[in-house]
């Protein structure tokens, strides 16, 4: 194994000191909880929150989207584990300001236990939240058990939409619906060519052979649908889209704006190749694509691959998609 | 080989149509070379012309960096290969606005060669250029051959502040005076957990085992100071900056920016833990640090490792450094 850090045990709280250290201006420590992070501008009295949890091991995910025009708060866990429920709690408490507390987060088992038990425990502080739930993964569940998929790099896009219609004024079920209305219009799926490795397990996730690719791979190294002999750039790229397109079809007119987001290890040249046939297939069939984001916005550290997301817009998700937004990793780079 | 590609023939074409079907609002191509990329806003009539060019395989750099505040143009050579000197001289041409160009590039024969004989080219013109060499890499030769020195993530500093110079107004000596002063203040240091692979060769560009860490690599796999075992993450970060520190010394109150560049498969969590450390060092030494960049600024595609960038600053470079820029790798995104 050979990760850059110093002990598996500290691997999470030395990441958060370094950006901690490096983005004071933009992020803080929450009163009591080293293991939240708030965006260093306090929100304006009345603005809804917005919060997010969720294992590390994905930057920018979760928490690096903590900030203006995006998320108030992230509860981050230890390398692909939940975080607390108590920090959660502790989260939800100092990002309401008067407005109630969205909590926008991936359909995963233990985020999901902890932020329930967090939303009631807040409850007695008269504290209103209301919970929206990123399954875009379409390779992890078929279209009538839509409920059971993961949430991907999809949640990017409804962070940001979200994040957007807050900002806008929206209350706490507009907000929710504008991030709803995200994620009704946002599928993902991606390959791997390559593991990762966890560091306290301190070897790869899976194996995967040298000439072969995995479609349909989980962020944390789920199971994807099939093993394949390694593809082509306009292979993969064409294999996803058609796959995306099946579950949301998409007409002539209508539009889009597409994600390629690196895993961790894929150069961005290839990104940008998977991108060049993605986009020439899309505009064949009269479909424009808006703000393309490539590049790494959900990662699984060290893997190699890709994912790619659509989210087909409307006039509305174009404008919060459009919102200024300024994290230390997302500043609206592709606008 | 893993790559996400088509055929090696096309990788930088492809990249390059990838680039151009992704950011139209941003960059355009030259007329007359399918291989030299302008700013899509053209600069205003008068201001100094600011140009690179270098091979492909680094993204961001070379070319993510032409946009509003930084680059003019940059002409791409194949992967790790110089551009021609005849696409160089067109880009040259499209880049004077009345006011000369500047050559800001790495120090490297291939590309001195034929930037030289294109600068002859365009004298016809009546066309003035300057030349900056960017020669950051301290483990590429000892402070008394310090010209032959490589040129590396240092030029991403240079980029910035002459682009800064340049939108300020500065004249062409005075624009290449303001890139020179950033690399004369900056150092950078490297070093590489695996290798990287070229599409063409379709094989590793160098050998190192799984427990070993290659301190000083240049960014195209050259060889650097020495092989050691796999080290934490602060003892890289303690090695690489005292060796920075012994080729520019550095006093309690002086003021830096630090980047820490990932090489392409080195996780951000990674990133930001020598962070951590590099900052806790300077910031014990009473050195402050401004405006840190952590993430991947200039890459040898796959390759695991990092380089870490020390500009040392004055209130001019302060200035440059946090001016705004707008391209589409580069947005400011620290500030």
């Amino acid at each position: 194994m050979k990760k850059i850090m110093n002990t598996a045990a500290h691997f999470v709280d030395e990441m958060l000191e370094g950006i901690l250290a490096a983005h004071p201006d933009r992020v803080k420590l929450c009163t009591g909880s080293n293991r939240v992070i708030l965006n260093a501008h306090p929100p304006r009295e009345g603005k809804v929150g917005i919060v997010t949890a969720g294992g590390s091991g994905h930057l920018p995910v979760f928490l690096g989207y903590v900030g203006d025009g995006m998320l108030d708060g992230c509860a981050v866990g230890n390398v692909f584990a939940s975080p607390s429920a108590s920090a959660m709690a502790a989260m939800i408490r100092a990002c309401d300001q008067g407005a109630g507390v969205l909590c926008l987060y991936g359909n995963y088992n233990g985020d999901k236990l902890n932020f329930n038990m967090a939303c009631e425990e807040v409850e007695f502080d008269d504290i209103r939240t209301r919970t929206v739930l990123v399954m875009d993964d379409v390779a992890s569940s078929p279209p009538e058990k839509a409920d059971k998929r993961r949430g991907v790099a999809g949640m990017v896009y409804a962070f940001k939409v979200a994040g957007a219609a807050a900002v806008k004024g929206l209350d706490l079920d507009g907000v929710a619906a504008a991030a709803q209305m995200a994620l009704d219009n946002t599928r993902t799926m991606g390959v791997a060519l390559s593991a990762c490795i966890v560091p306290e397990a301190g070897k790869a996730t899976f194996a995967i052979e040298d000439d072969e690719i995995e479609i349909g791979m989980g962020i944390h190294g789920e199971p994807g649908i099939e093993v394949r002999k390694m593809m082509t750039a306009d292979q993969i790229a064409e294999l996803v889209l058609e796959k995306l397109m099946n579950d949301m079809p998409l007409h002539a007119g209508d539009e889009v704006s597409i994600m390629v987001n690196g895993l961790g290890a894929t150069p961005l040249e290839e990104q940008y190749i998977v991108y060049r046939r993605l986009h020439k297939i899309l505009t064949d069939k009269g479909i424009k694509v808006f703000m393309p984001h490539i590049g790494e916005f959900a990662t699984s550290m060290e893997m190699a691959g890709l994912s790619v997301t659509l989210m087909k817009l409307n006039d509305s998700l174009k404008e919060y998609l459009a919102a200024p937004a300024s994290t230390p990793f997302y500043t609206n780079a592709n606008k």
